[in-house]
């Protein structure tokens, strides 16, 4: 019985994912994910409650997939700049292709309209890029006079810039070369031997952009 | 005649801006700008036609804040970087300052909800810093190996989502000193010959941060 609890909650918060990101939190109702995953209407109130705590849960989802993606990324290079460079790109292909990752992105910036709190996605991640750049110095390969956390500030605003402006433009399509180029612009910071475009090559990010802006 | 139609043109922005700034579009009834400007739910249809035409209003009164701030800054600095970095911290109280450049802003994230089209923010400003960016390189004073085009992209991306941060953790109370820690790590790789700390005290930036980001 578990099991298939689990499965619902899986379901639904697949449904639901999938219709707030296309069509937002307000022009989705809870009959619509009730039609798109095969459940009644009551399931989804035995599960969640309300379609704010749906919401909720798929934010608490698209935050679920950090974790293993970061782990992953940390046993595949030694450099911990060239890992951060190849986390970006994880990071990057799961908002154009995730609909879960998406659909939380996309309610994040609706939350003033939507009644319950939801966690901002933007400290964590300072964290994560922040323990990064220390260990960067740590290797020697931290541009000095640059605080490792300093940076870590100044790399999140640009990554969530970035697809900021990869979502309004062309729904993300681009996003991998726009962040390419991006890193061509921090990394001449942040490198204390300045080579960007080596080690966009060493973690395999596709390139160079042939990107008009 | 004329006058007094601007005159009430204009009273009808700013009290719809100071509204979507507060409450978001659909938070805002055309009643309610009745009230707060005191004109009729009448003057209102006769001037904007409709609640979109209206918020397209505001978000073109956002945009034509810019040009003269961007020229103000032309005669102020001599050298095109200095020019970049006062520019931003000109934008960034704005933004933090202005209420119809705030609801512009707002707006625009809501964008899905309304139903015209909204004029881009990006592009403009990725114009604007490329154009300052190609000047300091002719001035000598971009690091040799960045394309100014490419350059300015991240600037922009940069500086957007910095603003995304500051709105979303404090309501912009501390834009400035985001900004002064972002100009740190931009800086480090625009500058052919770094001096970031001594370039945002040349342009009278506050700072440095004490910030706990």
């Amino acid at each position: 019985m578990q099991g298939r609890a689990e499965t619902t909650r899986r379901c639904l918060v697949e449904a639901a994912a999938r219709l707030f990101e296309e069509r937002g939190y307000a022009g989705t109702s809870i009959s619509d994910i009730s039609a798109l995953s095969g459940r009644t209407s009551g399931a989804i109130y035995f599960h969640f409650g309300n379609k704010e705590q749906l919401a909720l849960a798929v934010v608490e989802a698209h935050f679920a997939t950090w974790p293993e993606m970061i782990s992953g990324i940390h046993r595949s290079y030694e450099s911990a700049l060239e890992r951060l460079v190849a986390l970006s790109f994880s990071v990057a292909r799961a908002f154009r292709d995730d609909v879960v990752v998406r659909a939380g992105s996309r309610l994040w910036t609706e939350r003033r309209a939507i009644d319950t709190p939801l966690p901002a996605p933007f400290l964590g991640w300072i964290d994560t890029v922040g323990s990064l750049l220390r260990e960067a110095a740590e290797q020697g390969e931290l541009a000095g006079g640059l605080a490792p956390e300093t940076a870590a500030v100044g790399v999140v605003y640009a990554f969530f810039g970035m697809h900021t402006v990869s979502d309004a433009l062309d729904g993300r399509d681009q996003i991998e070369d726009r962040l390419y180029d991006l890193w061509l612009l921090l990394l001449a910071g942040l490198q204390a031997k300045p080579d960007a475009r080596e080690l966009l090559t060493r973690v395999g990010a596709p390139g160079p952009s042939c990107l008009v802006p």
